[in-house]
């Protein structure tokens, strides 16, 4: 299910910003039985992210009437909520009466193995980098080549989900996640201040366990007594391989995962 | 006028990867009198991006024929192509049957101050930044976010363009153009190997007055003795001011305007 502007349509108008230069955001979120746990969390880092780049936010009430319509009653399923800055003239100028424009899509939950929440995945190192920018950093943007080239890296089952670093060296996340470390006996995950998505799975464990930001390099994560992965529509994920290193603590992402629970995510 | 896939439709599935990840690339182009000046080389340059992206690029005669459908048959027009990933499932994994889509538009000829390529235009240092990564660095991709907000942080007449710094403090281009200076008797512009965007025109002068590429700070613009601005659509600008510096010399650009103008640029 599709619905654009309200209207069920699966099409979107070719002169799109957000198709011409990625000059939008997005949620993706779990639904379960109609409903999307952290709901306002997620409509509330929307309208932080249209804030920055100046895209004014559709009130909430549209994007709940979308949902309402588009979700099924029962069972799990995946709502994206896109924000684009709508129809524009040509050229970078965002024109002042450009009208945002909302895009809803419903798919049915993909079922993963029940073993990657409880033994671990595998996570890769990526080759693909992250530029740094703080203007973008943070933001859940539709600029995500990045992540697009990182996750093309690998297409068999040898890995789930490939870890990205900035161009100095930094743990960014994985390229639809974030990335938790237990380091030095705390845990911690990289700021988002110059790359990456806050994520609201991590803003939730963050709160619940205490976790820091904290810099790292690959040598940190190496080097941790733990390690696992977030993102709202998995919950937390314990990394059981990170190339040739195993890690077999799990104690704090047990804990993440009753804290993302809770909330009623996976 | 705007094609799809060939198809006479302003519209394009919401599930586009282009309209998703920025997932892509884009050329835009000055047409007269129903011809493209350059098109061999926006279609070589096309073909090279969706390479390094891994799209597989439409056969020329395609894009070909649908810019002999869409472009008037007097005057000048510009004529946009976009090459997108096409319709893809959920997650940044390319999926491996995704048929690229490209939309073929052609807008009428903006008019601009005959001024701006006799005089010259008002150049400002935008505050945005870009962000260095050479895996994206040289291409027209669809991730254009970071030119978006240069470019919104002005809407006066004030300037004409901006200048973008990347996170090194080295000169990339203008929002939507390259910059040559000329520095130490010698005409130069930024590599694009790390950032920036491997301009049409930029080529063509660089062949045509065997410029050199040279890492520029914005010291170095200050100091240099003739700046100009070039892209497909506007040719070469000369720059009267950048800030409160002023360049009075025109030879460089004058030689620049010759080039282009031989190739049907304006």
């Amino acid at each position: 299910v599709i619905l654009v502007d309200g209207a069920a349509t699966p099409l979107v108008p070719a002169d799109d910003r957000g198709l011409a230069y990625g000059d939008g955001v997005f949620e993706t979120m779990s639904a379960v039985d109609g409903r999307v746990p952290l709901l306002e969390r997620h409509l509330r880092r929307m309208a932080e992210g249209a804030g920055r780049l100046g895209i004014a936010m559709p009130d909430a009430a549209l994007w709940r009437a979308d949902l309402a319509r588009a979700l099924p009653a029962q069972g799990r399923a995946v709502a994206k909520l896109v924000l684009t800055r709508g129809s524009g003239a040509r050229g970078y100028l965002p024109t002042v009466d450009a009208a945002p424009r909302r895009i809803v899509a419903v798919d049915r939950w993909a079922d993963r193995p029940a073993s990657w929440w409880s033994d671990g995945i595998a996570l890769r190192v990526c080759a693909t980098r992250v530029g740094v920018n703080p203007a973008l950093a943070g933001l859940k943007h539709l600029n995500r080549l990045e992540q697009v080239l990182a996750r093309a890296e690998w297409s068999d089952a040898s890995a789930v989900e490939g870890l990205m670093l900035d161009m100095e060296d930094r743990v960014v996340g994985g390229t639809m996640s974030n990335v938790f470390a237990v380091v030095e006996g705390a845990l911690c995950t990289p700021p988002v201040d110059r790359a990456g998505v806050a994520g609201i799975a991590r803003a939730l464990i963050i709160e619940a366990l205490g976790a820091r930001e904290r810099a790292l390099t690959l040598a940190d994560l190496s080097a941790a007594g733990e390690l696992f992965v977030t993102n709202a529509l998995i919950g937390a994920w314990p990394v059981a391989t990170l190339e040739a290193r195993r890690f077999d603590a799990r104690a704090a992402v047990r804990a993440a995962q009753t804290a993302v629970r809770a909330a009623g995510l996976p």
